[in-house]
């Protein structure tokens, strides 16, 4: 049971910046994923799509086997999480639970800022989730459907993303947030940028750091995770519905991997 | 079913660190404290004796129809977690795996340290679990069998409390390590006279706020945490073996509750 890998979803390569954190954090689990780079951005995508599009991702890899299942991505775990973790007898975690409790977690005048796609900010599961668990929070939402292509296209750390990052944070400067949740798992790559324009008194919550504690959490309680002992070397396999030059471009940049398992595949009908 | 309260248990006033994050990050739950002052400290005992008094904790709560039970003492989940945890229907959380996933997250150069009682020392629970997770992480652990009685003796901000700790913590000092763990829930009445002895370069884990975050995990994940809509006021019922009136000077201090309701109860032979 312990062998088998964890799998991770995302629009594209968002996801990765969870998966970075699922390596260092737990080196003996075997990690595929999947990033449906050809139909990205989910974010200005209708919910029924988007959850469409990500029960085609859980299915690709549920024949692989996997113990558990991450949507890492917030627009996905927005539209889908309920049903695919009621319809499966695997554990199933999405973004935003973690995002929101480190939020709560973090902040020290209760004034928590949200950024994320246009799909996740209409949601607005993020302000629901905080304010289920702690009413006196306030929670400020911004969609940035600006970022994920940036990202998408290996600008993030260009001259156009501090200048569009810069412009599309503006209306979140003035809101006395001390928190501001990366509500969007593309988002950490542009970190530094986002850091800058909000002041270091601003704590910035990467949901899918957060995400990975939980992850942890969950295989200890289901006496699932892969102990130092095993001899089997932990598997990391990548999977793109786009192109495996561009997709290997970031990931292995982000992931410092020299060498990578990437391969496209085709879901649906796209 | 969520209404009930969610049970913590300590040898003495030290899980009050956990419940005062409790408090903080959910403050729609009840909370039920067990503190068997009139046993503690209980570092220094036998396995089995601290086994039973932990059940012994356990049973009366169940009593109370808690919905989850968090053992808030290292020495007890070191001794009891597994065996608890195995018999009980309802979610069983102890400290040792948050502070340990919370270590590995924190380190960037893979030297770990953990101060506790000689029981969670002895157990040597913390270097398993790290190992077990991160095999290329180092553990150093330091007993500091003298920081329980002077927290529960409400001298935690005593000159004898500086001295006690700079002498104590000397050993670890030249140990390289970048994070501590504060494995024993008392600690964090010391944090700022361990912080000023380790450095601030040395980043201090404090298990109990890391418990919290996985009590809120796991409530999530089972469908049983609190919603801000429900109108019932929380409850928080404290009770302990010990004198309600040292307990109260203690907790109510420590957790700022002007009035707090502290019981005294008979556990075992005492």
């Amino acid at each position: 049971m312990t062998k088998q890998a964890i799998g991770f979803i995302d629009s594209g390569v968002g996801g990765l910046t969870v998966v970075k954190e699922a390596m260092r954090q737990l080196p003996n689990e075997s990690i595929y994923y999947v990033g449906d780079t050809a139909r990205c951005p989910y974010g200005p995508r209708l919910e029924e799509q988007v959850r469409q599009f990500t029960w085609e991702m859980t299915h690709f890899l549920l024949d692989k086997d996997i113990k558990m299942l991450v949507i890492a991505c917030n627009t996905a775990t927005a539209a889908a999480l309920e049903d695919i973790k009621k319809k499966l007898a695997i554990p199933v975690i999405g973004v935003i639970l973690p995002g929101s409790r480190a939020a709560i977690k973090a902040t020290t005048n209760n004034h928590i800022g949200v950024i994320g796609t246009a799909g996740t900010v209409k949601s607005d599961m993020y302000k629901k989730m905080i304010q289920s668990k702690d009413k006196k929070a306030t929670v400020n939402s911004l969609a940035c459907p600006k970022f994920v292509p940036i990202v998408e296209s290996n600008e993030y750390n260009s001259a156009i993303a501090k200048k569009v990052v810069a412009e599309t944070l503006k209306p979140m400067q003035n809101k006395g947030v001390d928190t501001l949740i990366l509500g969007c798992t593309h988002y950490p790559l542009l970190r530094p940028i986002i850091q800058n324009v909000m002041g270091k008194q601003v704590t910035l919550i990467d949901s899918g750091a957060e995400t990975v504690s939980e992850v942890s959490t969950i295989l200890d309680y289901f006496d699932i995770a892969v102990d130092s002992k095993n001899k089997e070397k932990s598997e990391r396999c990548f999977y793109t519905t786009g192109s495996t030059q561009m997709f290997q471009e970031i990931a292995s940049g982000w992931l410092g991997l020299e060498e990578m398992n990437v391969e496209q595949i085709k879901l649906g009908s796209h």
